[in-house]
């Protein structure tokens, strides 16, 4: 998406250790225009999957879950990572580790939402090692609904999420940018 | 905004003290039909405005904050609930109690993504108490931009948020839906 890789040339932030700081038109402030045609993009791209629901991650899978959603025509979730009062007690859950908190995380979705029926995309900001999508997509087994793709704004193929997921899960993966290199300061976008 | 008062007639929750659970539609799971409609009203209400960044906190508020923001054209910014390390040294900072969590909870903007030349529209899924309003308006202060306005999705006026948020800041304040009393396990739908 020549858009977004453009403006990730142009605003994104190489802070070192891999992390990317997109956080004044992706993440923190959204270039709501921008975030519209990444939902478009990825909407377009697994048009065809017959999806039922989206699956996100709070917080900053939800902006890019949201529009793709709405270009799917479906509804979109977000798992919480900590329990709100309105959650019954019986829920879905798996962790993950946080890539940029150091912790583990919980990842939380609530039976009235997904179910055996379901056909579910998950969309993220990052795709990065994999490791929240993964947790995303064993909530996706436990609710026994059917994982049918992952879509992610920004890929880092040197943290190697793509083959982890494709050697567990078998689904497409797409990503809207790929970026294969940032070492020395560098970022280094990808075909 | 009749669409969205009868899905919550239909599926909102009654959970006792103040509570409504929407989150089958509005958080959690979101219907993002619904939440496209939720932000071309709001931006209709505040199309004079000349709003220039839309504000909400993470998590609940990002969905209507988005569509709000994709309807008026400007960015949306969420102030974020703990710092990632992508955000300055310096931020502007203020705290407010959670309404379901309770304890405070601090909201953080980087003054990277606001500042003086900002006129700001504040968008969020409830207005309660109006306290997360009021510390996303310190916040707003505290950067030099002006607030121009404030639009939530639901408003409970049980809880006195409109007079204290009125009283304090003086500006526009519009909700789609209102609801006045929800004692006895009622949920009452105020004009």
């Amino acid at each position: 998406m020549q858009e977004l890789q453009e403006r990730i040339a142009r605003e994104g932030r190489n802070l070192g250790r891999g992390i990317l700081k997109v956080d004044s038109f992706i993440n923190h402030q959204v270039d709501a225009n921008l975030m519209m045609n990444v939902g478009r993009e990825l909407g377009r791209r697994f048009v065809q999957a017959q999806v039922s629901k989206v699956l996100t991650a709070e917080i900053s899978g939800i902006a890019p879950a949201l529009t793709t959603a709405l270009c799917l025509n479906v509804p979109v979730i977000y798992a919480r990572k900590s329990k709100p009062i309105t959650m019954p007690e019986h829920v879905y859950r798996d962790t993950a580790p946080s890539h940029t908190k150091g912790h583990m995380v919980e990842l939380l979705v609530s039976p009235e939402v997904l179910g055996p029926q379901d056909r579910v995309l998950i969309v993220d900001d990052f795709l990065a090692t994999g490791q929240t999508i993964a947790a995303l997509a064993r909530v996706i087994q436990q609710s026994g609904a059917t994982l049918v793709g992952i879509g992610t704004v920004i890929e880092k193929t040197f943290e190697g999420g793509r083959a982890f997921l494709g050697t567990q899960y078998g689904v497409p993966i797409e990503s809207l940018v790929v970026i294969t290199d940032m070492n020395d300061g560098r970022i280094v976008f990808g075909a």
